[in-house]
């Protein structure tokens, strides 16, 4: 194991970056000066900027969360929020602030993750900041990304008899996060505490190493379907919802029997006794696509591999309900993460 | 005073970002959404980008440090390194970790100081996130420029027989840091206690309220000049003179007779009974432009009122030295500021 300090600030940088490789040409020049160089400069790209901050003991918790997840699911999540304006993420910047308990080998694997991330979606890394912390882990990447000028979606597009999608599955990753807590609960005081998580791979998937939806644009841009708002799932359906209803000043109906659930999530929710609507409905960190789209484009939403319709947006008035199985109408209510408890 | 769980992160976002201006035509969309959207598709267009992260403890001390200064200067040293590039700063995004000692009060104020650098440098904020941390303030912000194609300046262009030019004077910042970590000590047993600064202005305003060198800039556009080589001092001048000749591969000289130093930088020093010059080498935080031009330019050089002329470079076989006043020559090793002690 190597100390930090024995490389210095520097030395740590250059060990980590050391033949970064450069996937876009609109990378001009990478890590190593006072700022990155990117090349934006054709006529109809928009470019696009997001940033996440992740701090150990808010974020995440390094008792089960492996360095190398740890780092590629920081750099997806930005992604993922490039993906929900309809863009393709190009560049990241990744600052760190690094507690005297971590050592080179530490930071190697954070950074495994972070590049192999950057491999797997054709990113660059191009720049950043590492120092020492106080305490803890800090993450700070921030995403650049370009759209199609006209084609960017923001949130605030949804119009009345929009139809309302999300992609993928909602609650495994919150289900992957209980049983994690819980194994880490059951094995404190147990050195030799071995938890058994046959059968539950895919919910520690969702969690530990969850995929930004690239394949969801690809197929919106294949069906050429327009979606008029976009956003990600990060704290919760239920939460995401209301942000699209009041950026656009709409109302809505979610379809309760038609939120997508995967059956591992299903069965976890049974053994914990936990409502499974709920769970999915404001879980979080599922990093879907949720998303609306003319009425017109119906035939083209059900013929979509990647998202399913489940709801409908209708006028403001109406409010944002949740119809529930037999047909009772439930206000939605953002019960998700939140980054201050009271 | 307001406790942060009452308004939530959404709430506390909504506060921060009320009425943010838009002053510059590259910002397309600002906060509110999943990316802000940027437009850089202009033809001779260079984007630039840049971050710092800043933590308490490591990189300030609230205890002397008034947390709408900590926000300026925060914005301001993003700056910097964009002027460093001979570009131009448009965007920034603002990451807060904040921990549960700050009160919507204090964010507010750290929020006006960086709201402040944004109006005096015509900067958008455009983003960020904001979270709970915990233990103390953690600040991550991410700078977005543009240069113009072929004029941006990198590290790596110094060439043999190039003059080595910096702005403003050296060392004042770590002056001011010292005054401040003195006052701190010698007060903190008496509540009543007032630290005396009279005659020590310009110390205290070069530690608490830099300002980035748009000025040099805008001059060194002014005379036409082309440097070939540029960075902002930071790390102190030891530091960067280094990185300049290690990423040109070239050599220096610098003259101690040269180095530009406030004479309340200079009291300072005698005061504590510092070496003057090693202070001013390699104090850091100065926020200087450091630039190299073609000996050629040497007249224009002469001409500028921001910067002055303090070595010249030479071959890579003649390494980096300061030459004293006494003709000695010095090799410069980098001792400014370090992340990482050991």
């Amino acid at each position: 194991m190597t100390e930090i300090s024995t490389l210095g600030e520097f030395g740590l940088i250059g060990h980590l970056t050391k033949n970064l490789p450069i996937n876009h040409d609109s990378t001009v020049m990478g890590v190593g000066d006072d700022c990155a160089i990117l090349d934006y400069s054709k006529k109809d790209v928009e470019t696009l900027i997001t940033t996440d901050l992740l701090l150990e003991g808010i974020h995440f918790d390094l008792t089960y969360v492996p360095l190398r997840h740890l780092g590629y699911k920081a750099a997806v999540v930005n992604f993922s929020d490039v993906y929900a304006m309809n863009g393709q993420p190009r560049q990241i910047t990744v600052s760190l602030g690094i507690s005297k308990r971590f050592t080179v080998e530490h930071i190697e694997e954070l950074y495994d993750g972070i590049r192999l991330a950057c491999e797997q979606y054709g990113v660059d890394l191009v720049g950043g900041d590492t120092s020492a912390s106080v305490t803890g882990l800090i993450i700070s990447i921030t995403c650049v990304g370009e759209g199609e000028k006209g084609k960017t979606v923001r949130r605030s597009g949804a119009r009345d008899t929009d139809l309302l999608c999300v992609s993928g599955d909602l609650g495994a990753a919150y289900m992957g996060l209980q049983l994690l807590e819980r194994e880490k609960e059951v094995g404190k005081d147990d050195p030799n505490f071995q938890p058994d998580f046959a059968g539950k791979e895919y919910l520690l998937e969702r969690q530990l190493k969850p995929e930004a939806r690239r394949d969801v644009i690809a197929e919106i841009a294949e069906l050429d379907m327009h979606p008029t708002a976009m956003m990600d799932v990060s704290d919760g359906l239920s939460s995401e919802i209301l942000h699209i209803c009041h950026n656009s000043n709409v109302g809505c109906r979610v379809y309760e029997d038609r939120i997508p659930i995967d059956y591992q999530t299903a069965l976890q929710a049974e053994e914990f006794g936990m409502n499974l609507v709920t769970a999915a409905m404001n879980g979080g960190e599922d990093y879907e696509l949720l998303f609306t789209v003319p009425l017109t484009e119906h035939e083209k939403v059900q013929h979509m591999k990647t998202a399913r319709l489940i709801g409908r947006i209708t006028k403001p008035s109406l409010g944002a309900c949740l119809v529930t199985r037999d047909d009772a109408e439930i206000p939605i209510q953002a019960q998700g993460w939140t980054a201050f408890p009271k």
